[in-house]
Order: C-alpha cells, then structure tokens, then sequence
C-alpha cells in the first residue's frame, strides 16, 4: 500500500488549474455563481452564465481528497424521503481487478460516506417533485442561473419553442413536469449546482472524459474534469474503460459541480471480460446499482438497440458506429433474443427514480456517415426511445434522447422535428452531427456547424467532438478546442433562439470592439487568454491596448476609426448629441446635397 | 541596385511549398487537373477538385522569376479581338515611392511584356461571349472541372438552384449568359486555370492575403498565394497597403493560377497620402487602369455607398465596418457629394469590358456585429448593387455581390434572398457570415457556421476569415485553418445543395473509416497531413496503419469492429454474400426469434 492510501490528503491539488479567467472574477448572486466581467469606459459590469464551478473562485479553498462542499445535502435531507443504508457491496472486480490484485490508485476517502435511496413506496425524481406541484431548491437555483440578465432582447426564431421572457421557479417546474427538461440531480451526487436540460433553455454542452491505458493519476483525472468545466462544459460524461474505473470515478463525482454522465454497458462489458455474449440483465443491474449508489447524474442506456432493427443497417457504408449499440447488436443476434435492456426497461425505471438518475436513451444505430443519415435503422430506433420516454415518464423519471452523429445540413432539421413528435418533445442531445465525412482533423469544425444549427431547431443539449475525432484520444489542447466549438455553438443557436440573455454579450463585445476597448474585448471573450494572445502576437506593446486602430489595417486604413470621425464631422466640434441628433445632423447634409449638388449622376434605372 | 534587381533569377524558389499532399497525386484530364487519391482493397482511385495549380505537380517545373505559363494566350488570341499596346507608363507612386526614392524589391521581368486590351469597339468578356453564343475554351475547361465523377447521387435541397446532373459547357455558357454565374479571367492574367462562381456550381473559397508592413522578400509574397491555393483557396484577394504593392502584385499575379481580386481604392488611397478626402475619380481611374493590364481579375468596387445611405448608420453598434465602405463614407460627407464610384460607374463598366475585369461590387455598409445585420442601411446598399448590377449587365461587364458580415442564425437566409431577388441571381460572395460576436481567436469557427448555411442556401463563393479576426496579422497556420474551415462549410453546403459529386468524397472516406483502410482515410483527407499527425499521436506504430481498431475505443470497444463481426455472423462461415443477402439473413434469424421466442417482454404502450 503506498503513501497516497495511506494519506489521501497527499493527494496533490497543484495537477487542477484554479483560479479566474483573466479579466473574471467569481460573483455570486443570491447563492448562484456567475463568470463576471467588469469593463472601462463606465460600461455595466457583464454577468455570463458559469459552469466552472469553485475551482475559479479565489476564495474558495479547494482540496480534492476532501471533495466539493456537499451544497445540496441540506435540500436532499430536508424532504423527508431518503434513507442512508449500507449500500451494495464493493468488489474487485468494479475496478477490473482480478481476485488478489491490489488498487493501483488511492482510494477517496472522505469519511464513511453511506448512500442514499428512497424511503420505500418514495420517488425522488425532480419529475415527481414537479407533478406534485413541488417547487424545489434546485428548480430555483435552476431559474436563477438562466435568468440572468434576461431583457427585452427579443429576436429570433425559435422554431415553436415557448422560451419566456423571464424564467420563474414555476416555469422550470412546469417544464420539468411537461417531460420537456430535466435537472439531472442524483441525490448521491450532492456537490452538483443545479443545471437544466431542456429547449427553453440555454442550449447546453457536453464533453466527454475517459481514463488512458496507463493512468497517471487519481489528480490527473479530476484535472480533466476541471479543465472541461473551466471553458464552459456543463455536463461531464465519464466514459472510462479497463482498470480502476470505480475508483477514479469516485473521485470525479466527489470533485464535480456539474452533472456526470456514464454509459453503464461499458463498465459491466469489463465485468464479463470483454465479451458481449456473456453479458447478463443481473450484471448489468448490479453495475446499475453500483454507480446508482456513487452518485453518476445520467445513464446512456441503448435500450431501442432491438433485435429487429439490426438487419436494417446491413446495407449501412458504416454499419453500427455507437460502441453500446454495436455490443448489443452483438448480444441480441449471438443470443437470437431481444435486447436486455429494452425486455427490463420497467425495473431500470424503478431502480433509477429511487436516485433520481435521469435516463439519457442512447441511439446505438445513429449514422456514422452521411450516408447513412436519416436511414430507416436510425428512424426504427428513434421511435422506440419514443415509446420508452412513455414507459419512464409513467413512472416519474427523468429523460433525454441522444441524437446522431454524422448529417448533412439539409437532413439536420428531420431530425429535430421527427424528435420531437416521436419523443413528446423531452430533450434532445445530440453528438455533433457532423455536416460532412471528409475533414478528419476537423471534426470540432465540421460537426459545430451541425451543432449550431440543431441547437437552433431546438436541441437541449449539444455533446461536443474534439479534432481527434475519429483519430485518436484528445488531450488536453484538444479537449479546450471541443469545449470552446460546441460553446459557440450553443451561443449561436441560443441568440438565433431568441434567449433574450443571449444577444446582451454579443452587445457588449461589439461596443468594446467599436470603441477600441481592448481589455474589455480580451476580458470578454470566450476564451480570454487566446484572443489577447493573437493580439499580442503581432501588437505586444502596452500602448497598442488602448490604440484607436489595430493591426490589421493600421491607423490609415481603419474602418472603425473612419467611422467614428464620420460621426464626430456630422456631430460638429465638441456638442455632445444623441445618437438621433447625429443621425439628423448627417440626413441633413446629405439632403443639402441632394437638393443643390446639380453635378449628380443618375443613371438610366434609378428613376425607375 | 542590389542582386535581385540586376538579376530576378536569383529569386530564391525555396521558400515555395511545392510537391503534392501525401497520398495525392497530380492526374491532368484532358487538360484539366485534378487532385488524384489513389486507394488499396481494390477501391477506385478518387478525383478531387483541385486549386493547387503546378505546385503540386511533380513533372512541372516552377520558377517563380519566369512566373507560370501562359495557358489561356492561345485561346484568347485566336479570338482575334485583343491588341497589345504600349500601356499606361508606370509611376513611382504606383508603388508608394516618394520622387527619387528607390525600390525596395525586386521588380519582375519575364521579357518585356505587353498588356492586351480589346480592340477599338469590342468587348472581350466571357459574359459578352456567353451571350454571343460562343462556348470560349475557358467555358469547356471549367465544364470538365466542374463535371469531376458526377453519378446519379442526387439527394440534396438547393432552396430553387438548378444544379443539373451533367454540367456541359453549353450549361456552363448559359449560366453566364444569364449573370447567374461569372468565370473570372482578365486577358491580361493568361496564367490561371479557368473557373466558375455561381450558385449551380460548386461553392467556392477565396482567401485574402497582404503584405506585412516590412516585406520580407518577393519570394515570401509568392509563397502565401502558393500556401493558400495548397489548402483549396478558388480564388485570393490581395489586400496590400503601403509600399510596393505595384511590383508585389506583379510577382503574384504572375505566379498565380487562380484568379486574383483587389479593392482599387486602397491603392488610390495611398496615392493621396491616406486622406480620404483628396480621392478623386481620376486617381481612381487610372488605379483601374493600372491594375487592368497587370491582369487582376476582379475589383471589389464600393459603389454603393451612397451619400443617403450614410446617415443609416448612425443608431449603430458598430458603425460601418468595410475598410472600402468606411473611406467613400468620410469622402462623400467630407465633400457633399454623391460617391463617385457611383456617379462613374458606367466609366468604370467600359473601362472593364476591355479587359475582362469582372465587378465584386463590394458591401461597404455590411454589419460589423450581429446587432447590425440586416438592417436599413446593409439593405439600402443591397437595393444599389441591384441597380449597378443591371447597370453591368447592359455592358456585358461579369459581376458579383458582395454579402455580409456578422448574423446570427435566423437572419442569414433573409440576406440570401433578399440578394437573389435585388440582384437577379448574380452570384453571392459573402465574409463568413460569423454566427456570433464572442469568440475573437475562434472566428473562424463562428464564421463557418454561417459560412456553411448560407453556402447551402445559394451563395457561390465564400471569403474566409482566420482565427486572427479582429484580433492581428494572419500568419501561415492561421492561412491554413481559414482555409481549411471554409473548404469544409463549402463541402457541407455542396453536400446539403446535392450537387452529384459531393458525396463521393465522403461515401469513399466513410467506406475507408468501415474498411480500417487507415492509409486511404488520411490520403482522402481534406488536410492528409493533420489527419495522418492526429492518429500517430496516439498510435504512432506502423501495424497501427492496418490495425482493425483504434485508439479511441481498443479492439474490445470498437464500434466498427464489432458491427463488422455482426454482419459476419449473420453471413456464416466463408460465404461471399451481398449485403441484400445478408439483409435477409439477418432479418430471418431475427424472424425466426419473433416466432418462437416466448419470453419478450411487451410494454403496454408497444402493441398500441
């Protein structure tokens, strides 16, 4: 047994970046943490909605081996429905460890933590909460984060969306209650701040995190959480294969302010050695129960994988692509049976509302080339998830759709509006799509195009692909460039939307920029520490911060510059007009003109 | 006089990127070049659109003192309607020297070369031949290139363009005769290898490059065309300011085969010291003329500026953002007068059929921030290039329009109707658009989202933006990712339009990705080099290049593997069988469990 499990403490925090975003800093607001960016000029400080949790504020004191403040425990206990108990026993093999093979990395070991499940008969799902007619903790923290700064900025196209114009408790209840959001929110995972899925909200991102082969380190992986949060992630899926899993998992969910996602079938698929066939309903449920009870926010369950629907892509260019589908589609054809996890969808549901873990129903025969797109073994799955968001909402539990994969743009929208119908409108999520096969190397690219435009049509949540896509595994550059992609989609789709935050950053940047505020620009970007860095690259003096013009054109050439005096000569020497007394002031002398400048030409067609 | 000057031929070609991308190779059809991929397991080799010019032809021989051949001198002197002449007399000023200052390049001197022009009365157009009815030799050439392995794929929505299956050269004559597309081609600039912008094409990409304030070399200026061309740039802007944009231009153009545009006032403006204010019209006109027999091939001409429009931009966010728009904004209100570009335009349009200069009639008032777009002003100039485009069409002078800018989502079809109908469906060549305003160091992003929509939607060439928007100097790697990104949002729009040839590319890529052909997806790739760099990353070893798997999910995870061994099993033991048969086959194991599998479990809702 080596140091760190003796001393989980000596677990070192310098491997997780801290600190604020240059030109940030930490506010909270009535207990909801906002990324505020304080600008010159006397322009009103900017509040931006803020996934990095307390790893960016200053004051907060941050020690992994003890984990994030348990910030729900208190609204958890509070409702009276929840019991602590023993919990399920802990094996070897939750880690892939062979009998008598020691844990390779230190184990978290925050106190003795027991689980928490429903008091018997109990449902703990925010759905149930909400059709009682409930209002909860989280439904208001919930409202107060998306209401943010909300105006009258009204203007966009929401695709029948019903996006109001200020987001109250009650509206998160009622669309919780609708089946069209949901608050992921295990009450094992209590360190979460509350975030909701759904189309008349923001539009959220997903990155996906996973061990490597050779695992550096328990910090090493809570690291990767904290740099996926840090550039705007607002859910992490944990999709971590081979050894150690149970372990390294506890330590993510202990030190994760956002949601956790996971994908079940994978980590029963190492229970059984790698081996599809060998798979079993009892394993499953146990592996269920195991990551139930640690806290995991949402399930990837590839439950409309059905036997019928695995000849449908035998003419497919690229068969199956989704790992959990492919293994299922193994399953059902070696056994010649239906798929297991569609057979006991019910008792999934009983044991997921005793949690309060939202299902995200996974779509194992999404396209994985546009070719496939739109295709009738897609189509096939898409109403079953339908047909299963119907079982689970009869029993109170929480549920997205996952979505494809590999479209091009003009299949996209077929997508959003067969969702919708087919799955009585509950959240979409969707990977990518990718618009096109051709730029390996760019699949952050060609798949934020997709990306935008679904989340515009109305997809809740946006699950993000890195430039390795397709090539190998991201790092940490890669997983930035993902983050900061499906961030700008998601902000695209949100302004075409109509979210009436949405368009006051965009505001605020475009001000900076036409009154050569460049901190104010750098402090407001997505990404601070790029954008001063391209600036600096070809302006690195001090004073080309508050230079009138930048490099690209020069002094001479500079448009807003032009621009400005234009403005100030209509405008005359010092006064100090309204944006309307300049407009006049110039209508006038161009109406002089018109009236006295003989020398104008008109040709032929203008006095049509 | 230093080497250079006495002796061009010291012109070091080094710094010029030359041989093919790994895996491609030149292949000349019938005198059209096309980027070969040629692919293992018995797949056919694949033809890609290629913009590389000789550069990527191993047998050519490149130096850039002599400058390429002529290709296009016979086919426009057998039209017997040029002369040559002894040309406008060159100034120091044209390279913005001061009386007695002395050069600073080397000037380029392929023998003493006379500008063509059209003789007295005639117009040598392609647009003026179109609708003579004459098929010219550039037409049949841009026909075969634009015809490249176009099958019977047809699946697509082109929102009213009328993409044929076959593109004949008679098509191709049609379209320019009707001002639906226009194939840029100076006589003066006999180097290029034809091409064609219009909306039933497909879509293409031009790149802007300029001069550095300190030129480091000719050579260094040949060499970002080179650059920008190897990654897919159709066409390149050549944006230089200050001094020695004469004889830089002389360098490039000479060196390039694709067409080559400028915005003249740029030069006119440092003719007058930078002062807006003393343009005049004849400053203005012999800058045309000047830049006429250098053979540029099309002008961005801001003649839509006009003095009422002005005023518009008063309430704005950002102003007027177009470098070009902002300067003839300040002349006419410094002046009182109309825009002379306006007042001359029918000067110019004779001036410019002599030649074939073809007009890029410039959006000098597009929006710089989304809150902006589509407003009064950015649609008034929009309603004048209507009526200047008619104006060009009576003069048989080829023209484009230019578009915007920044808008989000839901505004940019607007701008691309609106354009089809002001316009009568002269080709639209749009910056970007960029989707949101947040993101400087990643608008190149932004931008390709709205780039790839409004592409979908008819717009014939898309302008790139790199990541250094807003914020500093392009450098190579920012070229090469402006590039990249546009090439894909082009390729997803011709994809999502159905243009026949598009899907090859991606069917070839995705059966290659279904195939772990490795070698076949990195040669296929828009940019081999990333793709085949990515993979090595994590799996750098040569067996990986044929490995059934890969790095992102292992053998036992594998997706594509697994869904292969389905099909497999499903086929039985050696069999050949065809995908209808294994189709069948899996359809009748899956029937044979619907028969006789007592034990599936029915959900209520499932026999509903």
């Amino acid at each position: 047994m080596n140091e760190m499990l003796r001393n989980p403490k000596a677990v070192s925090n310098d491997m997780v970046t801290r600190g604020p975003l240059p030109g940030s800093r930490k506010r909270i607001v009535n207990g909801v943490p906002f990324r505020e960016v304080q600008l010159s000029g006397g322009e009103p400080a900017v509040l931006l909605y803020d996934t990095s949790g307390p790893y960016t504020d200053e004051a907060a004191e941050i020690d992994i081996a003890r984990g994030l403040g348990a910030r729900r425990a208190q609204w958890i206990s509070a409702r009276g429905d929840v019991e602590s108990y023993s919990g399920r026993e802990r094996l070897p093999q939750d880690d892939g460890l062979k009998a008598g093979e020691v844990l390779g990395v230190p184990q978290f070991a925050r106190g003795l933590r027991q689980p928490l499940r429903a008091k018997p008969g109990r449902n703990v799902t925010q759905l149930h909460y909400a059709r009682q007619g409930l209002v909860t903790e989280e439904m208001r923290f919930v409202a107060a984060r998306e209401n943010l700064g909300r105006a009258k900025l009204r203007d966009g196209n929401s695709f029948g969306a019903a996006i109001p114009d200020e987001i109250s408790p009650e509206f998160v209840r009622d669309e919780i209650a609708r089946g069209r959001a949901i608050l992921p929110a295990n009450i094992n995972h209590p360190e979460t701040e509350p975030m909701i899925i759904g189309r008349n909200f923001l539009t959220k991102v997903n990155a996906n995190i996973g061990n490597s082969i050779v695992t550096s380190g328990v910090a090493e992986e809570v690291e990767k959480l904290v740099w996926a949060i840090r550039w705007g992630a607002d859910t992490v899926m944990d999709l971590s294969t081979g050894r150690h899993i149970h372990s390294i998992r506890e330590w993510i969910i202990r030190n994760s302010p956002v949601p956790i996602g996971t994908v079940p079938i994978y980590q029963a698929l190492e229970k059984v050695g790698g081996i599809a066939e060998e798979l079993t309903w009892e394993i499953y449920r146990d592996t269920l129960i195991e990551q139930c009870e640690q806290g995991v926010d949402y399930f990837t369950v590839h439950a409309g994988v059905r036997l019928a629907h695995v000849p449908l892509t035998a003419d497919r260019v690229t068969g199956i692509v989704s790992r959990g589908g492919s293994i299922l589609a193994k399953w059902c054809l070696a056994h010649h049976r239906e798929n297991f996890l569609y057979t006991h969808f019910e008792e999934i549901c009983e044991l997921l509302k005793q949690y309060d873990v939202s299902f995200s129903l996974g779509d194992g025969l999404r396209p994985g080339s546009t070719a496939d797109a739109n295709d009738a073994a897609q189509f096939a799955e898409l109403e079953t998830l339908g047909e299963l968001n119907r079982i689970a909402q009869r029993h109170d539990v929480q549920v997205m759709i996952e979505g494809p994969g590999h479209v091009p743009m003009h299949k996209i929208k077929e997508n959003m509006d067969r969702q919708l119908k087919a799955c009585d409108e509950a959240p979409f999520y969707t990977l990518g799509p990718l618009t096109t096969d051709v730029a390996p190397g760019y699949d952050h690219i060609t798949s934020a195009i997709g990306a935008a435009m679904i989340g515009w049509f109305g997809t809740a949540m946006l699950c993000y692909v890195t430039p390795k896509e397709h090539l190998g595994l991201p790092d940490r550059d890669d997983v930035k460039e993902g983050v900061i992609a499906y961030k700008i989609a998601a902000h695209a789709a949100d302004l075409a939307k109509g979210h009436p935050a949405a368009r006051l950053w965009d505001d605020a940047m475009s001000k900076a920029r036409f009154e050569f505020r460049w901190r104010d620009q750098f402090a407001l970007a997505l990404d601070p520490e790029t954008a001063q860095a391209y600036h600096d690259e070809t302006l690195p003096a001090e004073g080309a911060k508050i230079a009138h013009f930048c490099s690209m054109c020069g002094p001479k050439f500079c448009s807003m510059k032009i621009s400005q005096e234009v403005r100030d000569a209509a405008r005359g020497a010092n006064d100090r007009m309204s944006s309307e007394e300049i407009r006049a002031a110039m209508a006038q002398k161009a109406e002089e003109f018109r009236q006295h400048g003989g020398e104008i030409y008109l040709p032929k067609d203008a006095a049509e």
